[in-house]
C-alpha cells in the first residue's frame, strides 16, 4: 500500500511546484509606478510585521502546549518514541505547515495586489490572470502542504520509527492540533485586525469626513488594506488548512477500525483526487481568453472540479476497497457530503446576494431606519440556518446509513476535496480588493478601479459557496472527531439524561456565546482606539483634508496590530483550556456534552452570523448602486449601520466559531488519556 | 393526606378572595376627568377587542388539539374516563384557567391605569397603592388559579372518577399543556402587538415628527398603550401561569415515583407556602405609609417573601417527609433553586441597569454611532449568559446531588414559589406606564407624569429579578419535564453518539433560530404597516400636527391586532407540531435530542436577548437623563437604534423562547404513547 502513499506524495509535490511556478510568473510581471510600489510595500511591511509579532506570541503557545503534551501523554510504550513525544513532533510539524501556508499566501497576495492594479491598466483579462493566479497559489499551497505534511509524517513514523498504523492514526491527531491552534489564533487575531481597521477607517473617513473608501488622506487606509491580507488571506488560509487536515485525520482515525490500512489510505487518496481536480479547474480558468463574465468562468471551474473529483473518487474507492458494494456505499457517503456542501453554498448565495429577495427586502427596510435594518438582518441570519441544518442532517443520515461513522467522516473529506480550487476563488478576493485600494491611493484612472471592482464582485458568489463548504465540513468534521474521541476514550454513550452531561452541554453552549462576545467586543474596542487616533490626526494635522500633509499610517497599523494580538489571547486560551478542564473535572462523558453543546450553538451561530453579515454588506452595496435613494440617502446611512454590525459577524466571530468547535474536539482527542 | 389538599385549596381560595377584595377597592377609587376616562376606555376597548379575537383563534387551536388528544391517546383502561378523555378535560380546564387569569389581569390593569393617574394627582403613596394593588391582583390570581386548578382537578379525578394517583399525575400533564398552549400564543401575539405598536409609534412620532412619547397627536398612541396591556399584562400573565403550573406538574410527575402520594403533595404544599408568603409581602408593601424610595420597599418585600417561604417550606417538608435527613436534602434542593433564581436576577440587574458598568459603557459607545451600540449591546447580551448558566448548572448539580431528579424539579418549584409577589412587582409596571400615557394625553400637570415615571422606574429592578426567576425556572422546569418524558417513554438514555439523536439535537437548535426569526420579523412587518399608516395620517389630515384634527386611533389598533394575530399562528403551530413530527418520524430518543437542543439554544437566546434588550433600553434612558449630550444628541439617536432592536428581543422573541421549550417538553410528555 505504500505505493499509494507514494502517488499521493508525488501529486502533492507537483501541486506545490505548480504553485511555485505561478509565483515566479507573477513576480515577473511589472509592479507599476514608484508611487504604486511605495503603497504596496507599506501594505506588505504592515502585514509582515503583524505576522512576525503574531508568530512570536504563537511560538510561546506552541512551546507551552508541547511541554504539556510531552509531560502528560507519556505512555511508556515500546517504540523508540513514546506517545507524548510522537504527538509533540506531529503537533509542532502541523503548526509549522500551517504557518508556512500562511506565509506563502501572504507573500503572494502582497506582491500580487500591485501587479493586479498594473495589469488592470491593460484589461480585465490580464487583471483576472494575476489575481486568480495569486489565489491559486494560496489554494494549492494549503491543500498540498496539508496532504504532503500528513502523508510524509505517517510514512516517516511508519518507516523510520517503525510505528504500527493503529498508533500512527493516534499520534497524527497532534498534526491536527497544531493546525487548529495556529488557525484559531490566526483567525481571531486577523479577524479583529481586519475589522477594527475597516470599521475604524469607515467611521471617521466615510461617515464623518465624507471622503471615499481607500482615500489616501485617511490615516487608517493602509491599516485597512493590511487587514485584508492578515484577515482574509493569512487568517482564512490557516482556517481552511485546519478544516482540510482535520477532516482527513478524523476519517483516518475512524477508518483504521473497520478497514485497517485501507481505511487510512482512502481519505488521503480522495484528497489527492481533489488536488488533481483543483489543478485542472484552475488551468481551465487561466486558459479562458475571452472574459465576458468572470463570475461565470469561476462557477464553471467549480463545476469542473466537482465532476472530476466525483469521477476520480469513484475510481479510487473502487480500486482501494475490495468489495464493490462496500466501495459504492462509501462513494455515496462522499457524494452526499459534496452535494450537501454545494447545497449549503447555494443557500448562502440565495440569502446574501442582492440578486435575490432576502437581501433586496433587507435593503427596502433600510428606508425605515437603522433599527429595522438590524432587526431584519438578524432575522434573515436566523432563518437562513434552517436549510443548511437540514442538509447537514441529511448528509449525516445518508452517509451514516450507507457506511456508518466512517461515512460521516468521508462526507466531510468529500465536501472539502475541491478546496484547492474553491480557495483560489476565495483568496483572490482580497487581492482584487487591495488592487482597487492601490489604484485609488495612487490616483489611477477610474477605469482601472472599475475593473478591480468587477473582479472583486465576481469572486463574491464563489466565495459564498466556499463559505458554505467551510461551515458544512466543520459540522461533519467535528462530528467525526467527536466519534474518534469517543472511540479513544472508550465510551459508547454520551447520555443527556445524566446531569453531568447536561451540565457539559450547557457549558459548551455558553462557550459559543462568551467566545462571540469576546471577539466582537475586541473588534469594538480596537475600532474605538483607531477612531480616536484618526480623529486626532485630522484635528492636529492641518493640511490633511486638503491632501497637503501626509497622514501617519504607521500609527494606525501599530494600533491595529497591538489590539488584535491582545484581543486574540483570551478567546484562544478559553478554547484550549475549557475542554481539558471539563474533561478533568467532570469526566469524559461530560466533555462529550461540552463538545455537543459547542458544536450545536457554534454551527448555528457561524451560519447565521455569516449570512446576516453577507446580506448587510450586499444590501448596502445594492443601495449604493442606486436603489432607494442611492449613496448618501437616509436608507444608505441605515444600511451602513447594518454593514458595520455585520463586519465582526462575518469576518471575526462567525468564522472563528468554525475553528473553535474543531479545536475543542481535537484537544479532547489528543488529551483523552487525562479524562479516563 | 386529603386534609393537606384541603388546606391548599383553602389557601388558594383565600388568595383569590384577597385579589377580589383588592379589585373592588380599586374600582371604588375616582377614575378622573371625562377626558381621562375617554382615553382609558379607548385603551380598554382596544385591549378587550384584541383578547376577544385572540381567544377566538385560540379556541380553534384548543378544539383541534382536544380532538387530537381524544383520538390518539385512547388507552382503553378500566376507569370511567379513558386516558384521552381525562387528558382532554385537564387540557381544556388548564387553558380556561390561564385565560381566566389573563382576563382578570387585563380588566384590572385597564381599570387601574386611569385611577393611578388620578391618584398621582394627590401623592406618590396614593399612586403606588393603586398600581401595586393592581399588580397584586394579577400576581395572586395567577398563582391561586394555577394552584387551585391543579389541586381541584386532582381531587376531582381522585374522588369523583376514582383515578389512582399514578394515573392522575399522568393526566394532569394535560392541564400544563393547556396552560402552555395559551401562554405561547398569548406571549407571541401580545409580544408582536406591543412591540409593533411601540416601534411604529416611535419611528414616526419621536424620530420623524419630533413629538414626545404618548403625545395625543400620534395616531399610534392608543395602540401603543393597548400594547402594554396585551403584551406585558395578558401575555406575561399567561407566560408565568404556565411556568408556575409547569414546574409543579413536573415535580408531581417525578415525585410519585420515589415518594408516592407525598411526592405529589409536596410541590403543591410548597406552592401554597409561597402564596402565603406572597400575600404577607404584598400587605407589607401596601401598609408602608411613608414612601421615600418605592424601589427599596419593593425589594424589601422580595426579601420578606423569600424568608417566609424558606421557613414555611422547611416546616412543610419536614412535616410531609418522614425521614428528617431525606426532608433536609429536599429542602436544600429547594433553597438551591431559590438562591440560583435570586442570583440570576441579580446578574440581570447588573448587566441591564444604568447604575452599573456594562450599560454605562454601552451608553458611552453610543458616541461612536449606532453600529458600535448594536455590536456592544449584542456582545453584552452574549457574555451575560455565562454566570446565569453557571448558576443553573450549580442548581442542577446540587439539587440532583441531594435529591435526584425530584430535587431538580423542586428547585424549579422553589424558584417560582414567591411568584405571587414577584409578579405583583412586575405587573404593576405596565399600569404605571399606562397611567403616564393617560397623564400625557389628557395634558395633566408635569408633576403627575413625574410621579408615574418614578413608579415605573422603581419597578424596573424588581422586574429584572423577576425575569431572572422566569428564565432560571424555565431551564429547570424543562429539565424536569424532560425527565418526566423519559420516564413516561420508558427510555433511560438519550445518547448523543447516535446519529438520530444528533439530528434531533440539530433540529431542536435550529427551531430556536427559526422561531426567533419568525417572531422578530413579524414585529418588523407589523411595525412597517403601522409606520405607513401613521405617515399617511400625518400627510392627509392637515390639522393633525397642530392638534386641531383628531387622529384615527382605531386604524392603528386594528392593524396591530390583525398583524399580531396573523404573526402568532406559524410560530405556534411549529412549536406544537415539531416535537410530534420528530417523535413519530425519528423515535423517542431523537425527540429527546430535539428537546435538549431547543432547551440549550432557547435558554441562551432567552437570557442574551432579555439582557441585550434591557441594556439598550436603559442605555438610552441614561443618555436621556443628560449623559453624553442628552436628548437629541448624536449619541441619543444611536442609542434609539439600539433600543428599537432591543424591543422585539426583550419583549417578543426572548420571552416566547422560554415558553417554547416548556411547551415542546409538555407536548412530548402528553403525546408520549405515539413515539414508543
Amino acid at each position: 500500500m505504500l505505493d499509494v502513499m507514494f502517488i499521493i506524495i508525488v501529486i502533492s509535490i507537483v501541486a506545490l511546484l505548480t504553485a511555485a511556478h505561478l509565483f515566479y510568473e507573477i513576480m515577473k510581471k511589472p509592479a507599476g509606478s514608484k508611487k504604486m510600489q511605495e503603497i504596496s510595500s507599506a501594505i506588505r511591511d504592515g502585514a509582515i510585521t503583524f505576522l512576525k509579532r503574531e508568530y512570536k506570541i504563537l511560538s510561546i503557545v506552541i512551546i507551552l502546549l508541547t511541554v504539556l503534551i510531552v509531560f502528560t501523554l507519556d505512555d511508556k510504550n515500546t517504540y523508540l518514541l513514546n506517545e507524548g513525544l510522537a504527538i509533540a513532533i506531529a503537533f509542532v510539524f502541523g503548526s509549522m505547515c500551517s504557518v508556512l501556508a500562511g506565509v506563502i499566501g501572504m507573500r503572494t497576495a502582497t506582491n500580487s495586489n500591485v501587479r493586479t492594479t498594473e495589469a488592470a491598466k491593460k484589461s480585465m483579462h490580464n487583471a483576472l490572470d494575476v489575481a486568480f493566479s495569486s489565489g491559486t497559489i494560496m489554494g494549492l499551497s494549503v491543500v498540498s502542504l496539508g496532504l504532503l505534511g500528513l502523508t510524509v509524517l505517517s510514512v516517516v513514523f511508519n518507516m523510520v520509527f517503525g510505528f504500527e498504523w493503529v498508533f500512527i492514526v493516534k499520534v497524527i491527531s497532534g498534526f491536527g492540533l497544531g493546525a487548529s491552534t495556529i488557525a484559531l489564533f490566526a483567525r481571531v487575531g486577523g479577524g479583529i485586525y481586519t475589522k477594527a481597521a475597516d470599521v475604524g477607517a469607515d467611521l471617521v473617513g466615510k461617515v464623518e469626513k465624507g471622503i471615499p473608501e481607500d482615500d489616501p488622506r485617511n490615516p487608517a487606509v493602509i491599516a485597512d488594506n493590511v487587514g485584508d491580507n492578515v484577515g482574509d488571506v493569512a487568517g482564512m488560509g490557516a482556517d481552511l488548512f485546519e478544516s482540510y487536515v482535520g477532516s482527513i485525520i478524523a476519517a483516518m482515525t475512524i477508518g483504521i477500525i473497520g478497514f485497517g490500512l485501507t481505511g487510512v489510505l482512502l481519505p488521503l487518496a480522495i484528497a489527492a483526487s481533489g488536488i488533481v481536480a483543483s489543478v485542472a479547474a484552475a488551468y481551465f480558468v487561466k486558459t479562458r481568453k475571452k472574459i465576458a463574465h468572470p463570475e461565470h468562468i469561476l462557477k464553471n471551474g467549480l463545476v469542473i472540479s466537482a465532476v472530476i473529483v466525483i469521477l476520480l473518487s469513484f475510481f479510487t474507492t473502487v480500486t482501494l476497497i475490495d468489495s464493490f458494494s462496500e466501495a459504492f456505499s462509501i462513494f455515496i457517503a462522499i457524494i452526499a457530503g459534496l452535494l450537501a456542501g454545494t447545497g449549503i453554498g447555494a443557500i448562502t448565495g440565495y440569502f446574501t446576494s442582492a440578486d435575490h429577495k432576502p437581501t433586496q427586502s433587507l435593503s427596502e427596510s433600510a428606508q425605515r431606519g437603522a433599527g429595522p435594518v438590524v432587526i431584519n438582518g438578524l432575522a434573515l441570519g436566523y432563518i437562513s440556518t434552517l436549510i443548511p441544518i437540514i442538509l447537514i442532517c441529511l448528509a449525516i443520515f445518508i452517509s451514516y446509513h450507507f457506511s456508518g461513522l466512517y461515512g460521516i467522516a468521508l462526507a466531510a473529506v468529500g465536501m472539502l476535496s475541491t478546496l484547492g480550487y474553491s480557495l483560489s476563488t476565495d483568496a483572490y478576493g482580497p487581492v482584487a480588493d487591495n488592487a482597487g485600494g492601490i489604484a485609488e491611493m495612487s490616483k489611477l484612472p477610474n477605469k482601472v478601479r472599475k475593473i478591480t471592482d468587477e473582479l472583486d464582485e465576481a469572486g463574491n458568489t464563489t466565495a459564498a459557496i466556499g463559505k458554505g463548504f467551510a461551515i458544512g465540513s466543520a459540522a461533519l468534521t467535528t462530528l467525526a472527531l467527536f466519534s474518534a474521541y469517543m472511540v479513544a476514550a472508550g465510551i459508547t454513550e454520551i447520555n443527556i439524561a445524566k446531569p453531568e452531561v447536561i451540565i457539559g452541554l450547557f457549558l459548551g453552549g455558553v462557550l459559543t456565546f462568551v467566545f462571540s462576545a469576546l471577539t466582537m467586543s475586541a473588534v469594538g474596542k480596537a475600532a474605538c482606539i483607531i477612531v480616536d487616533n484618526v480623529r486626532e490626526q485630522f484635528k492636529k494635522k492641518k493640511g490633511l483634508m486638503s491632501g497637503k500633509a501626509k497622514p501617519d499610517y504607521v500609527a494606525c497599523v501599530d494600533i491595529a496590530t497591538k489590539s488584535s494580538l491582545v484581543g486574540m489571547i483570551l478567546p484562544g486560551v478559553i478554547a484550549i483550556a475549557s475542554p481539558i478542564l471539563v474533561g478533568v473535572l467532570l469526566g469524559a462523558e461530560a466533555l462529550g456534552g461540552l463538545l455537543a453543546g459547542a458544536l450545536l450553538t457554534g454551527i448555528l451561530f457561524a451560519i447565521s452570523m455569516a449570512n446576516s453579515g453577507g446580506a448587510w454588506d450586499n444590501a448596502k452595496k445594492y443601495i449604493e448602486s442606486g436603489h432607494y435613494g442611492g449613496k448618501g440617502s437616509e436608507a444608505h446611512k441605515a444600511s451602513v449601520v447594518g454593514d458595520t454590525v455585520g463586519d465582526p459577524f462575518k469576518d471575526t466571530s462567525g468564522p472563528s466559531l468554525n475553528i473553535l468547535i474543531k479545536l475543542m474536539s481535537i484537544v479532547s482527542l489528543v488529551f483523552v488519556v487525562l479524562f479516563i
